[in-house]
């Protein structure tokens, strides 16, 4: 049986230059050039599309705003107000769904961190909502603002995270100024497009209003674009609550973009089997989607994809589980079955970044990845069920989302490539460390990761035997130590300051519930 | 954001009856239904399979056995004796590959253990070949027969592991005895289809006298099926040494099957090029499923690879990198051009069973999957390069091809699946947990893994804070201590006994080098 000949890699080395690294520039913009994967026939696919129609047209989804009742009942739906049911006819979601765009650019502060979100591209996007933050030095904690500015500036070291969100949650600022500091922190340490929280109106608007002052945007030239995206979770079951509802509808009349993502548990606010789970999430997400297309239509809009199981002893949501995995590879084929670009997800409910939190994070992205997903949130520091969001995880998960984004590219198949040349070169039993055909190529053959220990057993016991985790530690450190905020003009870092301490000043905004 | 309602999750428990678990039974024979990923375009395997075909032609390989090249030379290949090379004419090359079975039934110690190779199949295989063994309370060491004999339990006990080889190499245990002791141990504490040496001819012929005895079968029986396998790995580049060319031809006389792997690591032993070194590799594969065929047209042959690529600054080999999740899409094109089933890797070159250890092994499980091997050898346990086996790793690794067995699991969609009823019976914001449609499928609704904690926070520390490596340690040990040897009729057992004990007062049998 074969065993690399360890020994051997001593024979030859190759001097030892450093390898640079340009290859993590295309990380920015990824596309995802895999086959998708399908979970059900085409002909089961249309048979819950159609289950979904029928729940929107016969059962409805309850939805406690108001206004958005206002702008259902507006748009022909069938609205009552007394038990605040709202249900559409199938030929109205079908219409209103036809309206969102299939594809849009989400806009950094300038063209090169643009991300295209639709067709082949893949946006890998860190943990978001996580209350705690945690770290071998430290321990788990609830998270503070420090913490949320060093996600931040992680993100932003990091191509293959093309857009940045605020996590974990900065439990020390309060909740009506919380907005403020964190989407200036979003605006001033990060280039990248931005989440914007839907948490109230009041926020919503602060949210925009910064994103213009850092970006230099007017009005107009705001509303022309996709410079924000947030993220609007339904209560599953069937259910819409206030501030969700007037986020989908602030953000798209100001045009830009909600990920709607129903976040469906199988046996707990789901039907215990994948495909009802899939059922719901998809009636769920069309009517978002429908509201969106209602409060402005062509408004940018996900599909958002959020569908795991629980464990039936205990109730405990798990995620990473085959379960999920076929659900991914289902939400895909849902989403492209109406034409929308769709959101997945990675996770995990491991407490430490051990070995489960890698299996359980590393086969729900493979779900996302093979799903197609456009965008995979929570892909990176994601522990505990989103409950905290763990520095070192963050850094293998970077790891492991850098592995995808050189999956991704092609392999080189050129005549060249096959080198009959090279095999003619070396004999029988030799090795192709001098050939000309590695020479030339050496230097950028081959992806080299940061944080794989690829040393043979006593090198690494020698210099302390540290397991991926501690590594880990330490690359985080660095990356802070080193961190370098991108450039911006000085007028409009005032003007954002001078903003947030008004608002500060006038109370911040509540948060709506 | 979305996070689980973990608090919600004690609001309804379904009453703690243990989950069953039949399910596993369905692993014993796993059918994969995910589309087979490519890494190249059909011109470019094309290019591939001539520049090999090429190679063998006009180049050729040197092969050190002196009979093998008389096998050789009365098929009609060109071999020159003075420098040991033999060439392969094209039209030979392909008329013999063309004789080699696309598919067949290695047989177990009775037919529920049968392990069909090919086509859909596809069959996992625990770590080969490793020297040493480790585990987390005695760290790392030179394997002994106590830990080959335990790993055959924990491979018996594992019905995601179908075939059964002898790992870790028992040092303890004399060269000349080696292969007695542990195909005893492997015949007796194991009723799967085996691994049996390739170390020499006499080797050879006591392990399959072993299995003829152990298994009831006459000569005839035995060459009329599939009993035994063995992995050949040739020298790369372009070079068969004498054990290895004897395995190819006593296995192929005698029926049975070699599973024929070129160890191609791309900048060292083959081209820097993926596409390189995979040429290398199918001229090598193609090459020794020539010698089987000409030594007995139609024996049963598996296209092996492992290609994979060194750290170019160290000369280190790396598994589970971008590079080899490409290589093994483009094995799994390459033998299915050719017609022949597939065996692909897993590996990590991680010290320690830790974060890196796992996303490696799964990053190249998923590459080996999705390329449609039919075999996947070293997925459960391998560590540091196939240098030491794991215990701890060993049951992670299950645990992942468990998930890997469920996802190839088909997912439910029927209208009963799908379950308008209950979503039209659970009211908006409610939960599904008491539901109808749950309550009649909860118990077998999802799978339920052995490892992964899914307990909250609070739970979990409580009970010590356990990383999945700790207790995977735990794990190991229960299976150990529970272990039941599958029956056997006594006459068989001493029959092998008596075998052993007079083969190893004869001195054994030499390993042939």
């Amino acid at each position: 049986m074969e065993t690399p000949d360890r020994t051997g890699r001593a024979r030859r080395r190759i001097a030892g230059d450093a390898l640079s690294a340009p290859r993590a520039l295309k990380y920015r913009s990824l596309s995802n050039p895999l086959l998708r994967q399908p979970a059900f026939s085409a002909d089961r696919i249309e048979a819950i599309h159609e289950a979904a129609l029928r729940t929107l047209e016969e059962l409805g989804v309850r939805v406690l705003d108001g206004e958005a009742r206002a702008v259902f009942r507006a748009g022909d739906a069938e609205v009552d107000e007394e038990t605040q049911m709202v249900r559409l006819p199938r030929a109205l979601t079908k219409a209103l769904v036809a309206k969102a765009p299939s594809r849009f650019m989400l806009r950094g502060a300038h063209p090169a961190r643009d991300v295209a979100i639709g067709g082949e591209s893949c946006a890998f996007v860190h943990v978001g909502g996580a209350p705690n933050v945690a770290d071998l030095d430290r321990g788990r904690r609830p998270a503070t603002f420090a913490d949320t500015s060093n996600f931040i500036k992680l993100v932003q070291a990091s191509d293959v995270i093309p857009l940045v969100q605020p996590t974990p949650e900065a439990q020390d600022v309060p909740v009506e100024l919380r907005h403020l500091a964190v989407t200036e922190a979003l605006l001033t340490l990060s280039d990248k497009p931005l989440y914007v929280y839907a948490r109230g109106r009041a926020q919503t608007r602060d949210g925009f209003a910064m994103v213009r002052m850092a970006r230099g945007l007017g009005e107009a030239e705001f509303a022309a674009g996709v410079h924000a995206y947030t993220v609007i979770n339904t209560n599953s079951p069937r259910q819409l609550d206030v501030p969700m509802a007037r986020g989908i509808i602030d953000f798209a009349r100001a045009g830009q973009a909600s990920i709607i993502t129903p976040f469906t548990l199988a046996g707990a606010m789901a039907p215990v089997t994948m495909a009802g789970a899939l059922t719901l999430a998809h009636a769920e997400a069309l009517f978002g989607v429908a509201l969106a297309q209602l409060a402005r239509p062509g408004a940018p809009v996900v599909y958002g994809s959020f569908t795991s199981n629980v464990d039936m002893k205990s109730g405990s949501p798990a995620f990473g589980t085959p379960e999920f995995v076929k659900a991914a590879f289902g939400a895909g084929q849902l989403a492209r079955h109406v034409g929308l670009s769709w959101r997945g997800s990675a996770g995990t409910a491991s407490n430490a970044p051990d070995q489960q939190g890698v299996w359980e994070t590393l086969f729900s992205l493979w779900g996302s990845v093979l799903g197609g997903a456009n965008m995979v949130i929570h892909a990176a520091g994601w522990l505990e069920g989103g409950l905290t969001a763990s520095y070192e995880k963050f850094v293998m998960d970077i790891e492991m989302l850098e592995t995808f984004a050189e999956i991704f590219q092609p392999l080189g198949a050129s005549d060249d490539d096959i080198g009959y040349e090279a095999l003619a070169e070396v004999l029988p039993g030799g090795h192709f460390f001098s050939a000309a055909h590695t020479m030339a190529r050496y230097r950028d053959a081959f992806h080299a990761p940061k944080i794989a220990d690829w040393r043979n057993f006593g090198q690494w016991s020698d210099d302390g035997a540290k397991t991926a985790g501690e590594r880990a530690n330490a690359a985080w450190k660095e990356h802070l130590r080193t961190f370098t905020p991108p450039e911006m003009e000085a007028a409009r870092r005032e003007a954002l300051a001078d903003f947030v301490a008004r608002r500060a000043g006038e109370g911040g905004a509540p948060v709506e519930n």
